[in-house]
């Protein structure tokens, strides 16, 4: 089977990972390449790494463009996917790495995106309970946030296994490739290297409803979620370092066995070894998620750590697996778990 | 008055800073520099950016040598204090960047370094409730760490005025100078530089007691801290994210007035405008922490967070302030708050 | 004596580093502060190091706001700094961090910048053979390029010396800020980090007649300059590699002596011993080059190569040493040769 | 055809990279790992983002290990490839990624690495005139320098078409990762972040003689090189800006034009359009080299710039595609020319 893939936002960081990711997969064949700005441009002069593409030309994002595609990959800014996906019709597969369909509240949409929700697609992370079966044979799917990714998978753990108290605090550390390729003063490379610094801190962060919707449904209780992301002097990658109380009568041997069973079969998640920590240049650009956890005897908490590459695992790669469990192909397909280190 | 000071330990990171800020010090001679392994080099060699101290020889690091010096700064691994602090008499000052004379409580000294207690020090974190008094005329005082610099300007005030509940929980992202100069295989810039991770969780960083002894000195009860460090790809910089259940009733106003009066008066702490979040670069170099707190009502959290130079506030320049309180002079003297930024 | 001093264009990253300096210069007192899209907002909001000027005002850059200063220095964008200094008398000293009165050929000029040449003005290199004569007393100076400091003073003590052939081959890397503040996609830190790229090739770059103009005048017939700069992945620092053929039956003795006799009594210029080579941390921040140079015998070149900061000794520190030098004041007050290491 | 293939030194950079590479390629299935102190260690341990071999251990560095195998790539320390090749017999195909088979000068040589001389294998740079015949059957193979490499891809199609002078001068920055992953406190992340170093200036660099090695062979006639590498603070990547006086009468046209026809086959060379300038990020983790070319009229000179991924391009692709070479298969097998970005 030769699927036929657009990416709409293929000038962006998440749409050059997307082509990355595809010109490895063996049933992809890639079609239309779509951007705003950008459009009539070569891909070698926006993406010079894409090195096969380099001639390809960017087409502007429209329906027509984008019809006739197996699979349309939506890499666009948040709100803007439900039209298009609109006209693209029920046989099309779409996968949306924005966020317009990832939150189950309307109030939690309205509140932190501030327009109209558009509804719910099935998540595309296939580890968490229950997600993969929504996923397969699905023609719309919602990849989640790179935060949420990452920190889904360090938590989902300790709360499907009843483990942890319902207060996460999380602490995350995102490089810069996060908050886009659009020009900001903030982002230049002279205010982000050699410095670590906090932004949306005090639960404004958007995606902190996604954590707490899929921890809440997974705990089957709900769960509040007190969450800081950083910004560190990076292009990739996030380190999440979760944490939860730990619930009484819980020690470190259930810990870990929880982790154990809950991990044990997947693919694109790798339980370190006791004693070895994340860090994320061992998944630099792998669709792969190192997590490792911890009970703290004087603190009581759970600590669970986890790394992820932000734009492989935590969008273009966490899209890619979704468009093959959706598809009915081997999950593993075209990915790889094999970081790009040092 | 001109103070004589020594420096053992020069050919560190702590000593160098520790030089390029007594260098900058109206009342300060340089004497002795010392070390072990570099005794005999010139410090241009080991400390090119100290161009003017380029032809200084660095002697061994005895008690000969070191004697005869208004202050002594020691900045050596754990565990050499006490003897070299023992041969040098009561008039000299001696302020030592280690950890052997901070805690207060033998039994954790002993679980976290595995040795006999050597004592306890008045504490070089002036801003503390109670440590500037205890600092003023000393003979010998404890420079915190680094983490408990950063960690205990951010929280004290939210304890001090009761606001929060017991029970800390801390992530906090380092510069690679944190983890001193002595070569190793994982710092090597290769590994270091495009990842940020995770080590020493679980509680069992040496710094934990530290933070621990004071929060529940300034709580008036015992607090709990869950401390989790990062290695951050940057040579300098401490970002702590701390946060604490709010205590019940407590409201955002009542957390930014508590921080406004806890730190209004002093010269090396700024507590940031409402909405302006503290990041490493603009205190690189500076004796100088910036703070900012919020309250995340959906979590129930109270957040602090604090940005500090590890090596400047919170080593060399918390030494440098210590020694001014200890010697009567003016606690801002030679000391700047101004970073080096981009 | 107190000089008041005003800085116009105090929200680019030139602007900042003035402001820090004059900060610690012991006979400046900080005037006005303006610029354009900045004009209204509080200094701590844009360059948040500068901690005790966070509640200063930006005002807009007119005449008006100029006047009265003793000392008014000008970061502004090329074209803008004539218009200004006109209105501002001949009785302020008036030094110009931008390119509009360094070139004294006029057909450079045009060619270079495509626009009317505006004039020459003392060049503010007091290192440069004739150049202290010639700003004492000025009250107009042109700062240099970042890169004409760098290259000029690795290749002048060869020229000056008649030990090279006129024709220098420079490639220079360059932190991030020597592009300035204004946001660009190509400038982001998910860009810059963990990359060298080159650009500017082929002779382009506009600081090339500035470094020929100067090498030709010490050397006294016409020196080509291959000039190509690279951007890399650092905030701050040029190191500038040089070479020119080595004239018949120069040796490396001749060349050591000539850079010996050349830079003794420089404050600001450190030759370093031979066999250490210099490197960009050494200088961060400080208003000081260090150099080495080398005789490859197999090339037959002559190897120069320096460091320096570009913001400090490159732009604001090469500023201030200029307002010293033409007040009388001596030339190394409030300038420091010390680096922020590591 | 499956090929066995086993990496002696495993543990190292450019080991890891091989493996990386190798579990990417259809035809190889990957043998022994062996290693001298990291001996019986697994290899999850040494190199965490090589996810699907973390349980496999390292054997130590003996022909007892190694025999048995299709392909032995060597990544060892220079001087102990020689011992190892002979036990090997010739049937296996030997790739050493070491310097002791790439000179055919036995002085220059025994000048550079002062011991004797091992002899001279086909040089695994198939883009060299004559290269890959030399390669195509061959059981043993040198594979070049990480600077060589792109040295001579940018400066060979000058040479080949007779339009330089025979005087290059060569500037290089290289990642860290090109000094290797024994614990040296100069490469410290704390030494190497934010600062650009120069090292082994003045011809001293052992790669010097093979750049000149080849471009003379090239050129027909000698040429030399002024070669200075620097130290860059990232991980990955080269820059090398190499220029030569152009010969009389040679134009742009010219230039371009010797490029088009030296590169147009080339499947790992991309000659960039013009106006677009390399840059190591494009080609991180790719087996490609980024060049473009210019000539510089007014100094006279042709301007070539290469950017390649030093481990990969670099080394390890080098070795895979002189196996690929070697053995027949397409040379292209198993390599991408696509690099992770950003």
């Amino acid at each position: 089977m030769t699927v036929r893939a657009a990416v709409a936002g293929a000038s962006g960081y998440a749409g050059g990972e997307l082509l990355r990711l595809l010109l490895a997969h063996p049933e992809v064949e890639i079609g239309a390449l779509t951007g705003s700005s950008s459009a009539g441009e070569r891909l070698g002069t926006l993406q010079p790494h894409l090195t096969p593409l380099a001639e390809r030309e960017v087409r502007p994002t429209t329906a027509d463009v984008l019809q006739g595609h197996d699979v349309v990959f939506l890499a666009l800014p948040h709100g803007r996917s439900a039209a298009v996906a609109q006209q693209l019709g029920d046989t099309t597969l779409v996968i949306d790495c924005g966020a317009d369909f990832r939150l189950a509240d309307a109030a939690d949409w309205e509140t932190f995106y501030g327009s109209p929700h558009a509804g719910t697609w099935p998540y595309g992370l296939p580890e968490l309970p229950g997600a993969r079966a929504a996923l397969a044979g699905t023609r719309r799917a919602a990849v989640p946030g790179c935060y949420p990714t990452a920190v889904l998978l360090a938590l989902f753990p300790a709360y499907a296994a009843g483990l942890a108290e319902p207060d996460a605090v999380v602490v995350a550390a995102s490089g810069t490739s996060g908050a886009g390729k659009a020009p900001r003063a903030d982002l230049l490379g002279s205010e982000v290297m050699g410095s670590v610094r906090a932004y949306g801190v005090g639960g404004g962060h958007r995606h902190t409803p996604e954590m707490r919707q899929h921890l809440s449904a997974v705990a089957g209780r709900p769960v509040t979620v007190s969450f800081t992301p950083t910004l560190a002097p990076m292009p990739r990658g996030i380190l999440a370092t979760c944490s939860a109380a730990a619930r009484p009568g819980v020690g470190a041997a259930d810990v870990r066995a929880a982790y154990e069973k809950a991990l044990a079969d997947e693919p694109f998640v790798r339980l370190l070894p006791e004693g070895q920590w994340p860090g994320t240049a061992a998944v630099r650009g792998a669709n792969c998620a190192h997590i490792q956890v911890a009970l703290d005897p004087a603190a009581g908490r759970i600590i669970a750590i986890s790394a992820i590459d932000n734009l492989t695992k935590g969008t273009a790669g966490g899209a890619v697996q979704s468009m093959n469990a959706a598809l009915g192909l081997p999950e593993e397909l075209g990915l790889s778990t094999i970081g790009v280190a040092p």
